[in-house]
Formats: C-alpha cells, sequence, structure tokens
C-alpha cells in the first residue's frame, strides 16, 4: 500500500465537500434540473455593463495581483479607505485564509450549530475547534455567541446577517450593542454576503476600520456573479494587511475583476434585482402559504420554508421537489432542518414551484 | 496599539508578494508599458473557441465544484483516468494547497537556488523549511536536488521542467532514470507549466499515477489563459483526492472552466501559438546575439538573456528596458541574476525589443 506523507491534521480530515453541487446531483439523476433554486445564485444575472465589461477583458494576461480599481472603487462607494479592504476569490477563499491567519491547531472559534458549513470546513481544516450555540427562534443569537466566546476564548466567532440558512436578520444597531459583549481577543467575522437584499438598517454602524468586526461581502448573490468570484472584506487596515502574508496574490480571474467594477458602477441594476428579489420572494412565500406550510420572513435572496413537521418530513420533501426538477436545498441541523430553502426565481421557475410543490407535499406525507 | 490574535506561524510572516504585478509598476510610472513581456502570458491569445465559450456562459451561477467536463476531458487527452487530475485555480492555488497538505511546521522541502518563488513562499506560509541546491550551468540539477532531499529528509523536492526562469529543459527520459535517486518518502512536484511549448521527450516518461510524482499543469501559458486562472495537477488517485481535504470547492471560476475546455479541445490553435513561440524565441535570440548579447537556449515561451557581465548590470539593463516601456523581469538569485527574462511578444512587440535593447544596453554601460 502506498502512503503519502501528508501532514497530521491532513490526515485526520476527510476528503469531503461542504456542498454537493447541481451539477453533482444533475449527472446522478442524468437530466437537467428545471429550476435551479438551491445554491442562492441570483437567477437575475448580473449587470449587463458586467457581462460586457468581462466578455471584452483580453484572457491573456493576469489579473492585477493587488485589485487596485476595484478595491478602491469599493472604498469610494463605501466612503472607506482602500487599505481596509481585500478582494479575494469569494468568500469561501477569504474565510479559508483569515481562518489561516487566526486558527492554529486547538484554537476555539465559535459559530451557530447550522449556520454556513465551509467556515466550520476551513476551521476543521486547520486544526481548531469549532464550538456551536443554538439558533434562537431562527434567529442567530448574538449574546449566546459572544457569551460562549468568552468562555472558550475564541480567535473568531461567526455571524451571518443576514443569516443563511434562515433568511432573518438583526438590526445593524442591535449587532452594534451586542458587540460591547464581545471579548477583547476574538474577532467577529460578520458574514454579509446577502446585505444588498436586507433593510437598509441591517448593516453595522460602527467604523469600517473597526478592529472588532472583519466583514465578508460578495459579488455572487444580490450582484449575480457567482460563476465569477469576487468577495471582498473589509476591516481593520491591520488584519487586511494580513491577508498578505498567506493570500494567493495572483489568484483573481481578470474578468472577474472587471465585471465586479462593472456591476459596482451599475447600482441601478441592483435595485432592480432587488425589488425582483423582494416579489420573488413574497410570490414563494405565497405558495408556502397556500401549501399550509410557514415561510419564514427574509432578509436575503431566499426563504426557509417551516414544514412544520420534523426533518425526515421535510427531507422527503426536498427530495420530492429535486425529483421534479427543482434544484433545493435545506438546513442541515435540528430545529433548522425541519425547512426547506427555497432561492428566489424567475416568474417562471416560480409557476414551477406553485406546480411542484403541492403534488411534493402530497408525496412526501405518504413517504 | 491593536493586536491581533494572529497564529505563530502568521505572526512570524511579512506581508509580502512572491512577484511585483505589472499594473503595480504602471501605476508607480504613471505609464502603460508599450510592450508587455515579462510575466510568460501569452501575447498571441487562447484559441478564439475559448473566448467565446467564457462570454457565452453564464455567470449568475456557481462552477461546477467537481470541473467533472474538463477533468474528463484532460483525462480523455491525457489518456489516463480522472480520478488522477485535480483542477485548481492556477498552478499556484494547487501549489499552495499541495504545500499545506504535505508540509508541517518544521517539515523539510527542496528546490533550487533561484526557481519558482511561489512555491517558497506557501512553504514559509506553512512553517516549512526550504533547502536550496545551486542551477548546474543554468540546469536545475537532478542529482543535486535528489540527493538533497534524502539528506534533509524533504516531504516534497520542487522541479519545474522546462525551467523558469532560464528556460533550459531536461529531456523526460532523463528525469524518469533519476527518479531511481528519489527517496521513497519525497514526493516530486514537477512543475509542467511550460511543456507545451518544449520538445515532446521533455514529457517524463512514467505512469501519470505514478506516486512518486505529481504534475502541474496549466491553461495560463501557451493556452493563453493567464487571466482565466486554471491549472490542473496529475498524480496518484490517493494523492489527487486529497486535494478535497483542505481546497476551496468552490473557487472555480465558471466561465474559466468552459475556456479551458474549449481550448483543449482546439489543438490546432495550440499548434498554431506553439509556432509563433517558436519565431518568436529565435527572434529574440537574434535581437539579443546582435547586441553582443548570450540567448540562453529555451523551451518556454521566454528566454533568458545572459548579460554576459554582473547582477548591477543586468539590473541596470531591465531598468532601462521598463523605463522605455517594456515590461521583463530577470531572475532574482546568484548566478542567475546575470540574465534578463524576456517573454515571447508579437512581431511588434520584437520591432520595439530591437529598438529598446541596444539603447538600454548604451544606458547600463554608462550606469
Amino acid at each position: 500500500m502506498i502512503r503519502f506523507r501528508l501532514t497530521k491534521i491532513a490526515e485526520s480530515l476527510p476528503a469531503t465537500v461542504p456542498f454537493v453541487g447541481p451539477e453533482t446531483q444533475e449527472r446522478a439523476r442524468g437530466l437537467r434540473f428545471d429550476a435551479r433554486l438551491g445554491a442562492n445564485e441570483s437567477v437575475f444575472g448580473p449587470s449587463p455593463s458586467a457581462v460586457r465589461a468581462m466578455a471584452e477583458t483580453p484572457q491573456w494576461m493576469y489579473g492585477d495581483p493587488e485589485s487596485y480599481d476595484l478595491r478602491h472603487a469599493l472604498a469610494h462607494h463605501l466612503g472607506t479607505s482602500a487599505d481596509t479592504i481585500m478582494v479575494g476569490e469569494g468568500i469561501d477563499s477569504l474565510l479559508a485564509n483569515l481562518v489561516r491567519l487566526f486558527v492554529a491547531q486547538g484554537d476555539a472559534v465559535v459559530t451557530s450549530d447550522g449556520a454556513y458549513p465551509t467556515f466550520n470546513y476551513h476551521v476543521a481544516g486547520f486544526g481548531g475547534i469549532v464550538h456551536k450555540v443554538p439558533y434562537k427562534q431562527d434567529f442567530e443569537d448574538l449574546a449566546a455567541l459572544f457569551d460562549k466566546a468568552r468562555e472558550v476564548d475564541a480567535k473568531l466567532v461567526y455571524l451571518s446577517n443576514p443569516d443563511n440558512p434562515m433568511g432573518t436578520v438583526h438590526s445593524g444597531s442591535d449587532i452594534a450593542a451586542a458587540l460591547d459583549a464581545l471579548p477583547s481577543g476574538t474577532l467577529l467575522v460578520l458574514d454579509e454576503a446577502y446585505l444588498e437584499c436586507a433593510p437598509e438598517t441591517s448593516a453595522v454602524p460602527v467604523a469600517y476600520d473597526d478592529p472588532r468586526v472583519i466583514r465578508l461581502r460578495t459579488f455572487s448573490k444580490a450582484y449575480g456573479l457567482a460563476g465569477a468570484r469576487v468577495g471582498y472584506a473589509i476591516g481593520h487596515a491591520d488584519v487586511i494587511a494580513a491577508f498578505n502574508k498567506v493570500r494567493n496574490h495572483f489568484g483573481m480571474n481578470r474578468s472577474a475583476q472587471e465585471g465586479a467594477l462593472a456591476a459596482l458602477s451599475d447600482q441601478t441594476w441592483l435595485r432592480s434585482v432587488v425589488a425582483r428579489i423582494t416579489s420573488s420572494r413574497l410570490r414563494i412565500g405565497k405558495i408556502a402559504t397556500s401549501c399550509g406550510l410557514k415561510p419564514i420572513k427574509s432578509a436575503t435572496n431566499f426563504v426557509a420554508i417551516d414544514c412544520c413537521r420534523d426533518n425526515a418530513f421535510a427531507s422527503r420533501v426536498m427530495e420530492e421537489m429535486l425529483a421534479q426538477g427543482i434544484f433545493v436545498r435545506m438546513p442541515m441541523v435540528a430545529p433548522l432542518n425541519r425547512c426547506v430553502r427555497i432561492s428566489c426565481g424567475t416568474p417562471a421557475d416560480l409557476d414551477l414551484l406553485a406546480e411542484v410543490l403541492p403534488e411534493a407535499l402530497r408525496r412526501a406525507e405518504k413517504g
């Protein structure tokens, strides 16, 4: 038998994937999905000017390793300085590097039980210990998170606001107030992937370079550029600079940099998408309600639908939807996993949902 | 003063970059370069069918985390199985993950003194120790590399073939023969970024799944897709599977996956590019020779030009070329750093080179 000399940590890790991709499922079923509503992508797509910018970018040149233009445009847009911003290959990549910078073997982090598994994946990948606190009535529990951080001396505490997978949101002022209880040695990793879909009051009213917080944002959700892989971190200049110690400096796709830049300058498109997200959320809610289910109020581009039974039932509902051509996902941990999570779709996608969901429920009842 | 609780390794690392990008230099000089011949990009660009495929790819969908189609197309092209192939965001990203899998704090690796600094950057980033052996007459020294690997019990030994920055190449059969001396606990990291530019005899005639070797290849060089960030590793299925323990599963840009797939199927374009590379290499050689310099025979898409004096002189030559609008780089370590490295260019690029180089030499003589 061949033995490769992996590190002890690598040896101990499973060869896993935080999420199975829809293409993998399509290959398994031998059929494409008719509606792709499982990964919180934006079916409304990116700004046409972003599409144009990407198509016009010469592909033979490496991207600018500083993402200078994009960082400066973001800084201008936000009203902060460019040294508080780091651009990376999506929030996942920024999370990986952030965890690598802070978490050595045995170091503690805190998150909510059922929150974004990719954070946990990276923490495990560097030998860290993930401590979890439960959701509180489908909201991430700020007090419990920060209390636990103190208890375990956490390097990082992860909070998504708005939350994924439940779609709930805290007001920014509640988070700012809760920050008083954040231990001084803990950095709040605030995942704001869905912020553009949320009420304006969801942004946390503390300075962008507040050393207690690093915010993670993305062009993958409301901006409609999931395939391009562009995320950014905003935080204290010292933390932002630390990424330069470990990141893949030439990792950014050049046309993605140009696409994000164009997307950012088309705020009219963003507003129109957010309006379509809002109306799509409403319609998903109505479809669910008409089937006797309970949509959870969402500040994101998806709706978690409480199937009002146990996990086994919700799983059957999801499986039936998948079998009938609608790609959806569900939370993986109790009590969240009584829900099915449905991303916003086009009117045609939701017509299909309205047709498929009642039948999926009927079959799940029998199952 | 604010103190962030970075890991000990992160604390010890400089915030550095293996290479300064040309855009950074352009911003500093307030002027664009007229010819971009410093990063071994392909000025001849990618296959038009790749450009078309990328423009047609919907950007709102995440890429397939398995890169299934691309891995299978590569497997078919190479005559190996898909489980011996891992696709990643360029060779740099694959190197980072490979080092992460194998190198824990204090672990030894071996490379050549002056070879690819990004490998060293990643080893340092995980607390590993880089041992270096000198080049031998501008070639990487196979026997010295493998001897040193045995001496320091190296986890990895890095070899680029063809070599960067010198452009020299070993025959594949020489490498295969040298493998007999590779210690059984050492994995050979064979960086074949420039293989498509080299004679066919440069490929190493051992099985793709030979457990002693992992090969790294890319669409960034002859395929002309540096901006897209697509590389791949070929090796034993167990090593390839190990990437799934740590990689950013959703890190691949979707249109880059499609572009690479299209580029791979246009081997006619690849051959035409390689022909242009060959003639560009010849002309760079002639220009250098006519200035009294010595071009080093190259199997890549660049030529290292021996300026036949010391490092200070070669540096002045490079600075003068930069000042006159030609982006070039040079090796960073003696004795390689008596050279300036010039990537293949279009006829117009090389007209400019023919004009600028004699003047740059005159000024460097005075300097």
